[in-house]
């Protein structure tokens, strides 16, 4: 058993980690912290919860009294914040906001618009996909949750420069994500009249996840890869859709075999043949990838679905949580989704 | 052609009244007036307009100078306020709030909590359905256009107790409407997510359009009438669908003959056979109904489905507008939907 | 661990609860049978699966073959054919069609227009609702799984028929479902474009829900009760939201005195204050209810929500599973929905 | 006055034609055809028309009777079978299949599987796209209605390859249509619950409007271009967004200025700023347009967006319909949608 506490609780990620972490049967949850709601029960305020938790205002340092981990599931900057203060009572840190996703201080800063509060950390702080870094993920103190969209490119992407099998320019990736990922609004944007019934581009060649996508595949494949990245808000609660466009430097089987690095894991389905809907993901926490190589026109096309609530924020920093704690890294977690 | 100027253009009625008045082949807008949206066109607010009108700030008197006719889209207690400036400049309103609905200030007073503004001219408005007040609107300086629900309710409800066809005692309406009803809104609780995929019931016994409905079948009945009302709201965008449940005191025949008062209606539908869905009536002015002799255990079941946003709301007005001005009272208004 | 097969698995139901048998830390699948893909893997067929099992045509005795538990999910008619084969080799069955869920063979006549195929089965049929048959669902051999609609409205109406805080006449049930209550489907009226952006009613005094509805609450009452059930087609994939009129005969806490029969259910949840939405059941196995008294009118409001596909189908099959199994009745099932 | 005559009247696209036929002022509608349901009226299928249209089953020799011009709205193949008897007879006819949009029948045999039944009238069938062809339509005999992916990505690429602003190597198309874009349908995979809350990919590298918009943009720039055409269907019932990556040749002014051809154009709306959304153009004949330079990757980004049965089938088919006849082109064509 573990002592969990979370910081944030009643945004959507906040309330959907403390879904999966009232599911999980190693976790024991310490404190609730949520600034808005504090005083009610969080079943009071999302009344899909059975579950009997009070929401509490606490100073970060009180969190840790008891405490193994502690997520933070607060704005960028608001994280970063905080943080070190929680390490330093030695707790450790599963963060998903952007501030531990960086390496350099200089991209976020670039990114962001913001000086990061506690660059010092950067260096220890661990990118947080455990299909890259598992076996750094095992002994983080601080963990730096992926964004969705990014976790979504990334995990298409990894393989294919990893193994040389595309070219590292001219990279396309076309995003399409549900509305929670825009988080708990009271934007009349994202008023149910809005969003319904229509899509839309947005933050078209400056949306944050671009940076995030370009430090992880820049390492993979040893240059640095600047991409093209539109993400849109699609009509629906829950899920992400990424159609990846890239230029080849092998054939079917050549993408194939740079695939196989993902055998045995878990929460990774690469289609043998068709590629994945949203819907084969909502749910669970997998993240399903499919491609068709164009001949005609050279162009390899990749499709890579997930849930952005689940693997692509809470599901993950579950799969995060029990990395650290040496659990089972399926526990807590549906690699089966609900299809409807 | 009428000159007519909008206050309050950039609601949701508001939009869809400026969207039909440019549709209208014998309106000339003067002035389209939003304190939130001031110098900005409406096409910069409302992207699907092809126009270029010019929204202002401008102190209701102002508005009359070229104007005929003005339409006030306000929140309720704000019309009140400014009805009687518009009228004492001789300009004749169609007013969409709920202040000029009411024969009596006391009911206006018990529901909306709210001493009536502007009490004395409740007795100069007429209720603008033009199915019942046709003749009294031709000649009115003042309209009180009916709510949303309202509509629906009424229309199915007034000749059936106009006829003594069902009891006036245990009406229920069970009415589920989509989320533009609810207007723009920054509110969280209409944020897509809240809304999408799920349906609640809200203001159960306390919805003020209750009395509306009352009222006007009140009077139809000849006895004072209290219903059950129960509003819901629906993961859509348009249209309402109430389904009322009467205790019959005639046969089918019976029924069918109590809806042939609406023979010549151009926006009434009686379905011969079956009953309507929400989507036989979006995009069009047209309110549809049809109904179910349930013999096994006495009960007439009716379903009336109208757009909330045309007929039971900016389609009405501009019905009434046709009516105040002499045009054919089909004039910019579609009886076909779009089916989707 | 106990052994089960599938009969069905791969309708609507029949994959939700294959999906939860999956989950369910004491079940072993034996056989998962479906005569549409036989030979297919159940993961190409609902490519949310994760899991490798094949589905096959096989006779009904054959599935008996190391099965303790058979779950048959046809169509009614057709489960009443094979089950009496199933039970004489000794399997236990929980059947989710409408076959073995009543008393009377002339109801079922009535309402199905069908003989009943197996009608010597009903007297030791037990239907399949936890809350109120628990004691006899543990030994019983053959469980008839309630309908959806038929849950939602007996789980609000039966604590009051049996505490006599209602009259058992003038019954209103209007509910709304989900699109998956229609099962998988090629009708055209069940594509994406008819259901969108509507709603509609549907079997008015018809739907053959209302005659379980009628069994389980005229047993409640000691009297016969005859309803009027209005189901209505939502625009969403899961979920039915139950607004139910009746006549109190007690106050508001006579009404919360006679829910208080469920204290202690594990997939009750009775509101204390407010009504629920659909989003608060959904993906959860619970059945939601709260309550407004219009005393104006004399009326009791009740809202009652549950997921059709689990606690109006497989979810609560489940349950009886667990009951059926001396297991835990919560084994395998959640109280906490998803919210969105 | 003109005669004109719909065969084909009951699919998405056909209905939508008579929708806004029966609002064009100067049409006469002669006959409706219709196979699957003759002898039926337009509204006891499409229960939103108020008309009282007879379907007929007819020989196509027949619908000339009294007919100017025939519009046909068959499947690709069946539309070349009658079309030459239709122009024998004297007619002119606007074809919303595929089988005259092309120059060439080895692509349409390529693309479509098919010998064109009907080559020797490629030669005389105009591509019926006004803001491209409008002169040639005005004396066309024959008009090939364009598909709906084909006019969002034409429309968006034309100007710029014609004034080439932009390499012809390398171009994306990444779209998204709403599913009634996939016509009235009895797939399971068109089922409410398959589509809803989900986002799907589907004919990567092999759609058919590829070949489409690869004819007319390779005439725009005077060399062949092949295209990458990624199709997605999104849960909404209409519109397109299609988003096209390039490699620009100039400026931000330079793509303005290769707008610029559209000036005037009565339904093209170019965004001065920002980019469209589908909302922005559904229930209107607009195609808006707007782009993003991202000078950090040297990608042009063009958001192209229109409702995808008006402005992408029977809105445009009413736009060469006016153009045949000499009306204002705008004649029975709103340039403003709905919103919502």
């Amino acid at each position: 058993m573990v002592n969990v506490s979370v910081i944030g609780a009643t945004g959507y990620a906040g309330a959907e980690l403390m879904r999966l972490l009232l599911g999980h049967k190693r976790v024991r949850i310490v404190h609730a912290v949520s600034k808005s709601f504090a005083g009610a029960g969080l079943s009071s305020v999302y009344k899909n919860f059975a579950c009997d938790i009070l929401l509490k205002a606490m100073e970060p340092e009180d969190v840790c009294e008891g405490s193994d981990i502690v997520f933070t599931c607060l704005p960028h900057g608001k994280s970063a914040e905080i943080v070190p203060g929680l390490l330093k009572r030695g707790v450790r840190v599963i963060d998903l906001s952007a501030d531990f996703r960086y390496k350099d201080a200089n991209v976020y800063k670039e990114w962001y618009k913001l000086e990061h509060p506690a660059k010092e950390l950067l260096s220890q702080s661990v990118f947080g996909l455990p299909e890259i870094y598992r076996e750094r993920i095992k002994s983080a103190r601080l963990v730096g949750n992926p964004g969705c969209y990014t976790s979504s490119a990334i995990l298409a992407l990894y393989p294919l420069l990893k193994a040389g099998a595309v070219e590292p320019a001219g990279i396309i990736v076309d995003a399409k994500s549900g509305a929670s990922g825009a988080g708990r609004s009271e934007s009349t944007k994202l008023s149910f009249c809005e969003v319904n019934e229509s899509v839309k581009a947005y933050g078209i060649a400056t949306h944050r996840h671009t940076s995030e996508i370009e430090q992880e595949i820049s390492l993979a494949a040893g240059v640095n890869i600047a991409i093209s990245f539109t993400p849109h808000l699609l009509p629906i609660n829950r899920g992400i859709i990424s159609t990846i466009y890239l230029t080849p430097k092998t054939d079917e089987e050549g993408i194939k075999k740079a695939y196989e690095i993902y055998s045995g894991e878990p929460f990774i389905k690469i289609f043998e043949e068709g590629v994945p809907e949203i819907k084969h993901v909502t749910g669970g926490n997998t993240c399903a990838i499919g491609f068709v190589l164009d001949k005609r026109v050279n162009r390899l096309v990749v499709i890579s679905c997930l849930d952005n609530l689940i693997k692509g924020a809470s599901g993950c920093a579950v799969q995060n949580l029990n990395l650290l704690c040496g659990f089972d890294e399926r526990e807590g977690l549906n690699d089966t989704g609900w299809y409807f």
